[in-house]
């Protein structure tokens, strides 16, 4: 196991410890050696998270972070927003690279931290400073290559930024935009709420939070950064659905009334040509979760509406898995990136069909 | 059972059909009198709608319509559009009363119809005549007490219509709409499709038709009648959604910037407050299909978003059952108003919970 | 309202309350005229079971049983064993009749209890006495005309008891029985678990408590009184299945190898021929759970099976809701018995299709 | 590419072909040169199943058997029954190997074939003689090793068996075997059917082919090769649960009354303790579809039951994906073996979770 990355995962008991460690435990390139959690300390990760069993030996153990990263390279943080702003700056010192899934260093406006996360946060410099790079390989794949920190993006902002990339990048992209994105339920996370109660879930659909997601801000972040006007905005509806896994998002935009089929093609395969991961839909079918379930892979799409005065309406899709490109296999493919590995690594087999 | 309304059903075979036998079965005053179909013609209901059994001893029957209303009273038609057309014109002046749950009689402009149906109407005249009344009873209750042909809304118009027909009804409503609705696997009818196949749709989100569903003209007609601007418009994107029973819709809306919560909560009150199937959300939560489903209530609310310019936001949610509320359910609600009944009957009791 | 039976629930915000409340806020001969709870004190019941919003002004109260029942005719419990047992001695006295649906009286056999219950019960002479009358309709109809106080059966016991019936009323039930039943995860009850997580539930089947589930004393009790060989057994298996509502369950039994179908046929025509609520499925369907979902029915059917020795396998087949006949319709099926009224009374209704 | 196997699909659009193409276009060394089909043909086969959307080129062509073997080391077959068996005969002298996923040469008695498949096998001699080597690996990995022609197992045979097989192996294994196994929809294939409409499977459990399944000869002839009695024998009741993917299996077993807890466990651990894919499941849990949906690993497990006379019984659980390990994966395993590469190459990843 000379020369391989070692690794530890900070919070393994969550559904994005879960993804995880399903990769890394079979990545050519690293060794896991340690993970914590507060819940089932002791257990066998096997024991915990079923689809493991036998492919580890490692179980939960509870320490301190500053002593959890002790001689690794990476940690991999997989817990909630709040708990993990204070786990960094214990471990930001350390020399240990960084790879976060929460929301808490994505954000470069400590302002919109306060207000959609409801706390001031602990470090507002190092939000402003960027210490940690956002980790969209689509976004700022160069940014990633030579960072040590990395913010992994959230599910919903993954799905919508990423339906509406092109128009961005295009420079097309202004005005309020508004969304309709349906999550399956786990997004959610491990600990049963009433909200994933199978009862009321499995035949249910009905919003939370409607217009005031903490992945609002982080939306308009990376479109702007892709070029959006910048006094593009956002009105955003989530919606619970009755699947496990997955999003679909649908956003209604506004483009210059000029704005013809040709170019959004030309803009959609300028954007994503190359991506390994990204796939636009064309030809009468549009994006839907059934594809890429399971799968880092992503589809896109969209749909030309009627001219309003100025403007023209286009309404994008996207839909992706939360759980792997919405998470912890998008976590992956930036710390691949980081790395030097082909981004690639662990990431590349499709999801199930059916 | 003297004394008894006389009603056939033509088209018994599928979901629309098997929803309003469940219910006129148990009506006080109706005597189910004859049901055709051309699918299982001579199997017994309760053979087919496996929740019939024992509740009636009526089998499917095959034969001409101006044949099967011959003695009824009243026709509930429960077929596809364009076969109804035809069935229409067959028993149009045979005296009976017609309930009509397809799409060829409810809108009054045909080129509307030719667009969004694909083909002419065999008898435009009867659209621009209004021949049928379009039996939404929070629209148009004292014109359904007079009809004689009622022609009950889609599932997607109704639960559209009725989120957005406060704003209506107060003169708020202008400009864009922008809706996205969620539907459960039964609004796709008794066939299977791959669309509705178990393995794919089990954990898929897709959208389909976006922009093109053909009950958009029938949601603006509707719109437009209750009040709004006349050149206010609609953007539709339909999704499939993983459950069978139920729609959930999301509509943004533009009001006055001037607009206040106070103003809207009064514009819901004043729309629905004596409406018997309504029911208006507040409180923190928003409307779900969990509370409705299986029965012929409406869930509604809405949330004030943002400024912009000289226009607010409004996003309006709207919850109902596809095949109660949104189709043979509310037939029978316009029904019962037609023939002076409390509109209630055999539609006042609650869904399940869960 | 003069005239009316005045029933209280205790116990409201469960799945089996919120189901009897569905019936009784119907029930033409029944006043609700109090509901205590001890979680959700002081809502109004439209703001916890979402279906009821708008149809009663009562809201949970939280009291004594003993100041509960004050006044009310029949007392409905809906809690959890051994809370229950300690309410029934607090008001048993007290001159309210009682329709209780939890698992605390419905055993004769105080020591099966304790074994199967895991507890000592408070009043073991109250079970030898047969306090409470067992109260599923099929099998002791007369006895429950003449009670005051109705034990309603659990809803796996009704199930598999209803399914295999026909042979212990036909002399032909002997020997052990192999049981597999699936069940929906509303029998879990309104309490998010682990184990009806959605994430988890959704896309899973497994058992628990195999060969040891509560109701093995219960449903052979039944048998034996509907005449079953007193040396019957059961073995049975429960498993989680990935839906709402509804029990499948499929029964393994040995009757005498001289036994034809045309004996059998005859039995489950004798045993069920006149029971308003059991549907006897034949002619190559056998029973499902689509078609009694929601509603009190029952679906029963067996299939002749090979001969071995002496003995012939018949496998047995029944499928009910589990929240309406084996919980909460049943119980007031026998409440009406119990009252004299027609037992159909708000139980009649089909359930839904699909 | 050189010294890769090239391998032709014949009958690429179902699941069971869908699942061996996710894996072999990962298989380091298999070429897929060339999938064959009568549907879709000319569609790219990311046009037909999503997921491999961008993954191959290739494209599902229309040509003779015969004709698609030209070249190839070795045909996976992914056909119904009796059409495979036709196919086979026109490529058995062809010198390619052949991994068979149909249910056309897995029995050795003609006899059996003929009743249970409900036509006259059209190589009765192909059966008698073995011509194809049965390909489960826990049952018979050396006769795997030097086959030609394989025949992959079904998937409730391949639970039940793997469910059994320790008892059979112990010499512990007689009479009569009572099982219920439920399954997902993936099991009915690709195309829709009353059965997998999902307004119907959503929130249904049934039975279908009650005691007349087809893999009944399957699953006797694998536990007698294993070593149980030979008179022992099935009654098996397939249930259609409602989820996409998954089998979970109860089988009611005899053994001698003496048999321990301990001699089980042990029979376990001999029968499995070396086996890649079998997890033994002990410890208070019990086998569930969750931990194995999406991979090639079986969850298998017991619970001891009660002595009656001479016997005692064992209630035997088995969990495992349908489409994995039951059909595609299994079939991947065998041919691995068969072509001497290690057994777990595409199939050691775990599924998801949830």
């Amino acid at each position: 196991m000379a020369n391989k990355v070692k690794a530890v995962l900070i919070g393994g008991t969550g559904y994005g410890g879960s993804e995880i460690l399903r990769r890394l435990l079979f990545h050519p390139h690293v060794e896991v050696v340690r993970i914590t959690s507060v819940d089932n300390v002791g257990k066998k990760v096997g024991d915990v998270h079923f689809n493991l069993a036998g492919l580890t030996e490692l179980t939960f153990q509870e320490m301190p972070a500053a002593q959890a990263v002790a001689g690794a390279d990476v940690a991999f943080l997989a817990m909630p927003h709040k708990t993990t702003a204070k786990v960094v700056l214990d471990i930001i010192n350390s020399g240990v690279r960084i790879v976060d899934l929460s929301g808490d260093f994505r954000l470069r406006d400590a302002a919109a931290y306060a207000k959609y996360y409801g706390v001031e946060h602990p470090a507002p410099q190092m939000l402003s400073d960027g210490a940690f790079t956002y980790g969209m390989p689509e976004l700022n794949r160069e940014a990633i290559r030579k960072a040590r920190y990395i913010a992994s993006p959230g599910c919903f902002a993954t799905t919508i930024a990423l339906g509406l990339m092109p128009l961005a990048r295009a420079g097309l992209l202004s005005g309020p935009i508004h969304t309709v994105a349906a999550t399956g339920s786990s997004g959610s996370g491990a600990n049963p709420q009433i909200t994933t109660h199978h009862p009321l879930r499995a035949s249910n659909l009905r919003t939370y939070k409607p217009l005031e997601h903490q992945h609002i801000p982080e939306i308009l972040q990376s479109l702007r950064i892709a070029g959006a006007h910048p006094e593009t905005s956002l009105e955003f509806v989530p919606v619970s659905a009755p699947l496990p896994r997955g999003i679909f998002a649908t956003s209604f935009a506004e483009v210059p009334a000029s704005t013809t089929q040709e170019q959004l093609t030309a803009a959609w395969k300028s954007a994503y040509g190359s991506e390994p991961f990204i796939r636009v839909i064309s030809g009468g079918r549009q994006p839907e979760v059934i594809g890429v379930s399971g799968s880092n892979y992503v589809e896109v799409g969209f749909t030309l509406g009627p001219v309003t005065g100025a403007t023209r309406r286009v309404v994008c899709f996207s839909a992706l898995d939360n759980l792997v490109k919405g998470g912890a296999g998008q976590s992956i493919q930036s710390f691949n990136i980081m790395m030097g590995f082909d981004e690639r690594l662990t990431l590349a087999e499709p999801g199930l069909w059916p």
